[in-house]
Formats: structure tokens, C-alpha cells, sequence
């Protein structure tokens, strides 16, 4: 790989997805649905360093505070309107609510998130330097790892008791 | 650069563009525009090395055959259908009709188009990995240059007459 | 920058720091301290793509969960014994228990911990593959960005209440 | 690869190739002829990041415009004299006359050309910094793929008739 | 690799490492010995872009002077105290006397060495940014390869004789 | 540089370099003289990752052992004969007798060397993958630095007396 040829053959279809033509639900937690379309989808991906995601938000929705370790994200906004934001590493929130038709950047591997605060649906497409730009949900990386991260390093990183750090933990799948 | 921080001072501004939000009109030779959302529009993507543009087609509309130096594209179909295809360096042609909500990959800095051969409008979101991608639509490229590429180079490269250089050139807003 | 000379004299000490050289203190919220020694504090650093770092933890102490957007992190402890971990994009965790003279790797961007679990001081030499690595503190970056992440936000990410986020943010010197 | 070790075992001749020693026929359409120096002949280039070519040419001879999408181009002319020149993505084509033991650079990715004008042969040695440079002949590559580009997309993109189209594929050697 | 993932499973000790703990006899001609802690060591590290290592120095011991042709390397100071120099490209030696706790830097690919002249034992961390950094310590590199490096080469790069040449092989080593 | 465009205005000349035409005089100490063609010399090449340099030796004459610090070069011959040989990290010397036409690659960072062993004089064109690829002549670099090497780490390196390293400094022009 990225010396040499990947593949003897190949289709048109290793460069093709259509599986972010439609919404996916959002009756879940959050309210929020990520669609991933990068190398594990498109084969063709592999080496070329691009990828996109489609993110779908009920009213209300969140696109968690995340990070992708391998890419910086730039998404515009296909209906709905969103409030984003990024966190630098002077701990400064640069944040705006974009609307339909509207592009916005979250720089490589920057905390980050979206949330749906308009009355109806929204959604967007997202798109990625790397064919793998991989994922850190952070709630769902620190409370529901597994093996879990231990209740000692959860409780002094947030200030909070033994007791909260279960009922988070609890809430988000991960065990004790 | 690269090294090190870009601006002393910046605001979420600097990473947001509105202005691929409409379609842009498309009557002209090829029947298609492309709206860039790069560095140029949105200053704070420097050193990060993503950018997008949207493509509006009319019905019949050309985004004509053409490379970008600098990047990988990866489109999403907001609207229509579209023939898309690149041409491999062992010269294969690679294409596929894709519709709205399909994803398309083009290679880095291989030679590549779009045409809307529905009887709509059309319309696309690209994607690149680089702030800078850069771009070469090569009937122009070859026939419109400023001072132009001899008449003896494009003669015998394309097989045709003077004359036939000549009225191409002209066509496309050439000098001979 | 990165083509060509960056400055036009230097001496030895632009490429020499002192300040790893002994323990900081230790006693505060989360008993540890990391000390830099990035391009900031080593100028001819600059393009060179490596840099260091010293923590100290007392007994207890914690360097809460972070990523690190632009670099691998690779430690050596010094002196005594530090539970370490990193949770991958799998959000599996991957932890141990090191001690003095251990080696232990943490990939590029994924969020990881040191907790002195030991009963004295420990400290340890962290080298990263980038001469300005970057940090985030994750619950600082959540709880204590300024200007604040919402409270929605928060409250959805994590399932708690808002009248627990404010406190976490209250604890963590963050602003609601 | 890239990674870690590529081949076992390997000797000197896997860092060697003679087959540039010779100046190789130019009796064809174009008047020219390339000999690769690459990864495909010299398997010890594989992640090293360089390659070489040989271009001859007889008296009025093309190396017709074409692209390479994975590298820089140098050249250094053997013996004879060129026009050589590049188009810049702002549509500036940049032009040299040059001759024996001159040095011309034509940057990644760009369309460019040279050719003989000159009353004797010539011929130069190219290097890339790809060791799998690729490339593009562009005339080629859009009237002579497999399957072939359709005509609607190139009359349109050349503004020139269906026919006309056909004639080039015809003289290329393409299909309709 | 690069591309992809490249291990189907992994355990925490893929990542870790015990052999830099202890100090190694500097009982040879040197008097200095160097532990690797890369990618042979620690599988994991590999596409991760940096590994470790521990050098050890008796009184009088000397690093000579050699090369990472694929990393910088940063060094911490863990007991002692050490000469320690790179040459620039332009020639100029760039050096300083370091003790314990101190960080210097050795730009990539640039010759350097380390030597012990305290009267007691010392010993430094280095790290690299590449996983496999390599080594050529120059006087074994050109007086101890097999086969050897020709006489006449070496007679005439540093102006000696062969009978001198070969007293340096001998002593090093190699064969004539 | 790097991210953005680094010059306003350019002409052809920016990308060209007649320099490498004529044979250099070699009657110097070794031999043989270097004419490069990199950034210092063709201002276009800042940022394309390329350069090239010429290679004259007179009968006897030798390239001694260096090392590029920042590229691997591939070397075509012009004429005569050349013994050419690098070492690998694994302390094997690979080499070759190559002649008129040839070609040979030399890895990155590796310590490496030509001689003209033939009767006649040779020329040699190199090609590099950096713009500014730098070299150390080894010999010189560490017995003509400024401030010099020491006696005491060029001794023990190399296993011969205070005596010998000065008469070595002397020849080579350095100081004590």
C-alpha cells in the first residue's frame, strides 16, 4: 500500500455509495445519526485520503462532542439548521448556528459537535482528509469503554462521586 | 506555516461559508458552474487541508474534463443524476450514472468529468483533501492559455489541422 | 517554513531546554503538573516534528483524559508506578499498570490517562511526534471552554442534569 | 511497506537499470518516445520517492501534453533543444526554448509538453519525486480510453462536432 | 499499513516495553551501549511515527558520531552528564555540555554523538519520530561493512594511507 | 509556504537552470566537484520536492562517503565509468561498477559514495526528492567542522591516536 498498487482489478462501484441517499432515523438517545461512507464502505478509498459521513438530527438532536484522530471534518448543511462548534487548544468554543446550504470546519482532531436546536429535522454532509478518519465519541469513549475506565480516574477528571460516575456510566450502556 | 500558528487572532467566521447555498445560474457554453469553497473563501482552512465547491448543472451541462493537482474529490449528488467517470493512467475509463444522494469518487490528479444527461437540473457537492486543490479543465487549459500553446503542439497531439486548432481555440475564448 | 531555512543565526541553546529537570509541584485539583518542552519553550524545534514533556503525579495524582490532535505520545517513567490507558476508536480499553523504566505508547489523537495509583510521587518523560503536539483536556475542554459549551449540550452528552452540569462546570472553573 | 521493510533479501541490481543507456526509436505518430525508469524496473525504488525517464525525440517530435498525478517533473536535456513549458491553473502557460545540459522543472500535477523544433534529435532525462509518478497523456486519455469517453462530452467540452470527435478517436486510435 | 489497520488483535503489551530499565554494561570499546525501543521491540508502534531508546555511558564513554537517516531525535539526560554535538550542512559544529534533566535535540538526518566526560557513569532517554528511525555509526559504516568499503575510497575521503586505512578496519573490525 | 502560493509573480526563468551544462574543473584534492540545482539556485522549486546536481570526476576521481539528510538521489551517468556503492543500515555495503547510460538509486539518508575508477574523466547527473536536499561529506564533517570535533571523540571513534586525528584535521583543512 501507498508504494505500490492496492488491487488487480476494481469496478466503478469500489469508487460509489448510495447509502447516504436517505435519512436515517433518529429515535435514539441522542436524537442524532451517523452514516459513515469511507474506506470500510468504499474499497476504492483505500490510499486516496477522503471520506464523507452523513449526520441526521431530529429536532433537538446532538451530534455528541467528539473527535476524529486521523482528519480534519468540513460539512455543509443539507436542510435544518444547526448550532456547531469547535474547542481549541487555548480552550477557546468557536461556535455559530449555520443554516441550509452552509459550510463549516471542525480542524483535525479538535473536540467537536452539532446540535439541531431548529423545530424540524436537519441534516449534513460531512467530509474527512483520510479514508479512515475514525471516531472518539467522548462520553461514550470515557463511560461506556470496555473494560470501563476505572470509577478513580472518571470521578477526579470531572469532580464528581463514585456514585455519579456509575449513574453516567449506567445511562450511556457501559458497566461499572 | 505548517509548523506553527497561522494568525494571532481569528474568529468562527474565518472557518463558515455561506456562499454555496444557491444554485448558481448555468447558462453558458457548458451548461454548468463550479461555486469554490476553499482557502480563498474560507481563510481559516489553511494548513488543514480540506475543501468543498458545488456544482450546479443545467439540463445537458458539462463540468468538462479536468485534474486537480493537489487532491482526492469525493462528490455527493444534492439534486439529479449525473454521468460521471475518470480515465486511469493505464486508460481505462471508470464510470458510473449516479443520482441524487450517491457518492463518487475521482482519484487524485486523474483526469475526470461530470455531464447531466437527465432533463433537470443537477446539482453536487465535492469534496477535497487539500485547502488548495486546484483545478485544470483541459480543453481550456490546452486551447485558451495565456500566451497559447503553439499550433504545432496541439496539431499533432490531437491529430487535427491548423485550422482546426484555430476554430477550437476560438470557440473557447482562445488567442491563436 | 518546511521549504527552505527557517533563521538566519541560532545558537546551541535554541535547541536545549533545562526545565525538565526537576519535579514540579503537585498540589492541586488533580495532583499532577506537565511541564512542555514543545517549539514554544525549544525554538529550533521548529519543523523538526518531535518535542518532549515531564509530568509529575503525587500519590493519587491524575493526568485526567486528553488527546493530543497532532501526535503519538510515547513515555518513560522515571520514578515510580502510574496506571496508564488509551481507549481506541473500537472504544476498547487498553491499560496497564507501568513502572519505573517501562515504556508505554499512545496512538495518534486517542484519548489517554496516567493515574499514580502507587503510594509515593511518580514522574515520567513523555516524547511526541510533532514539535507543537497540542493538548486537550477533555472535561476541561468540555466544562471550562470559554465562552461556554451550553448546558444542552452537555446534558445530552453525558445524561445528567443540567443543575449537575453547572456543577461540574462550577468545579472545573468554567463559566455556565 | 512504508511501515516497516519491503523484501527480505535484495541486491544490487534491484537499485540498477541500464535501459536509459540508449537512445530508443522515435518513427511513431508523435515523433517521440518515453522509457520509464520507475518502480517497475527498478524494484529498490519501492517507497524511496524518486524516479527517472528517458525521453527521445526526432527532428519536429511531441512528448504531447499530459499530466503526471503523483509528482514533480525535472529535466535535463541530453543533447538537442526543446520547447518545453507548463500551464499554470491560473491558464498561464510558461515556456522555454532550452538545449543541451539545460535544467526545466514542471511542478506536480500541471499539463506540459515538450517538443523538438530543432533540425536534429534531442533527448532528456526526467526525474520524478514519485517512484510511481503515473501519467496522463492528455489527448490520449480522452479520445483513446477503454471503454471510450463518450462524444457528447467531448464535443461539448472542445465545442467542436460529433464528427470531428470521431476523427480524433479514429486518428488515435481510440473507438467511437 | 497506512492505509489500513494492520493487526486483527492486539493486548496492551503491544504497546509496551521493559528493556530500557536498567542500565547496560558500557564494559565495551566504546564504552557506551544503546537499547532500542522500536517497532522491532513494540509491534504496536508501527505506522505510529515514534519510538524510544536508552543509552548508557561509562567515564570516558563515547556515542560516535552516526546518523538516523529517517528521524530527529530529542534526548533527556537521566544521570551524568555529557558532550553533546551535531554538524549543520554548513559545516558548523553546534554543541553544549548537558547534565541531568536536560533536553537537547539532534536535527534529522544530521551526524552526531554523545560522549561521557564526567568522572562517573551517565545515561540519557532518546526518542525519534519514526518507528524505525535506523542507525549508521559512520566510522563502522565505512571501515567495518561487509564487504568492505575499497581502500582507495577511504585512503583518498580522509586522506590517509592504506596502511592506515587498514589499522582503522582492523581496529573496527572489518575485513580489508 | 507550503499551504498557500509563495511568490506573486514568476516567469519561465524561475523554473530554469543553465548551470549544469559544462564540465567543472576537477583538479582538487579529491577529484571531483558538485554543481547543484536546487532551490538556492532555481527559486521555482520551493515547495515541488525536487532537484538535481551534477557530478564531474577526473581520472582517480571520488565523490567521498556523504549522506543527504533530507532526500534519496538516483544518478544517471553521462559518460565514463563510476564504482558506486551505499551502506544499509544493517552494515552492507551495496555497490556496483556503472557506466555511460546507467542508473542507480541511493536510499534516503544513507551514507553513500562514487568514484571514477575508469581512465578517462565521468559525469554524473543526480536527481534528489527534496528541493534542498543538504549534504555532509562525512570526512569533513567531522574533521574540518568549525568549532572542530574533538580529538578525544574523533580518536575513540575511529580508533587511532590524537596524532593521527590531527594530521587527518590538517589535510582536510579543519583546525585542532
Amino acid at each position: 500500500m501507498n508504494g505500490f498498487a492496492c488491487k488487480a482489478s476494481f469496478s466503478p462501484s469500489d469508487f460509489f455509495f448510495a447509502g447516504l441517499a436517505m435519512p436515517m432515523p433518529t429515535n435514539n438517545m441522542l436524537g442524532s445519526t451517523v452514516t459513515p461512507a469511507n474506506v470500510m464502505q468504499i474499497p476504492g478509498l483505500n490510499t486516496l485520503g477522503v471520506s464523507m459521513a452523513r449526520i441526521d438530527f431530529g429536532p433537538g438532536g446532538l451530534n455528541p462532542p467528539h473527535t476524529h484522530p486521523r482528519a480534519t471534518e468540513i460539512i455543509f448543511v443539507l436542510y435544518g439548521e444547526l448550532d456547531v462548534g469547535f474547542i481549541t487548544t487555548a480552550n477557546v468554543l468557536v461556535s455559530m448556528t449555520i443554516k441550509q446550504g452552509d459550510v463549516f470546519t471542525f480542524p483535525k482532531g479538535l473536540v467537536h459537535f452539532q446540535i439541531n436546536n431548529g423545530k424540524g429535522p436537519a441534516a449534513a454532509i460531512a467530509a474527512f482528509n483520510s479514508q479512515n478518519p475514525g471516531v472518539q465519541a467522548i462520553a461514550a469513549t470515557l463511560f461506556a469503554a470496555t473494560p470501563p475506565v476505572s470509577d478513580s480516574v472518571l470521578s477526579k477528571a470531572f469532580q464528581i462521586s463514585y456514585q455519579e460516575v456509575d449513574e453516567i456510566k449506567s445511562k450511556l450502556g457501559g458497566k461499572r
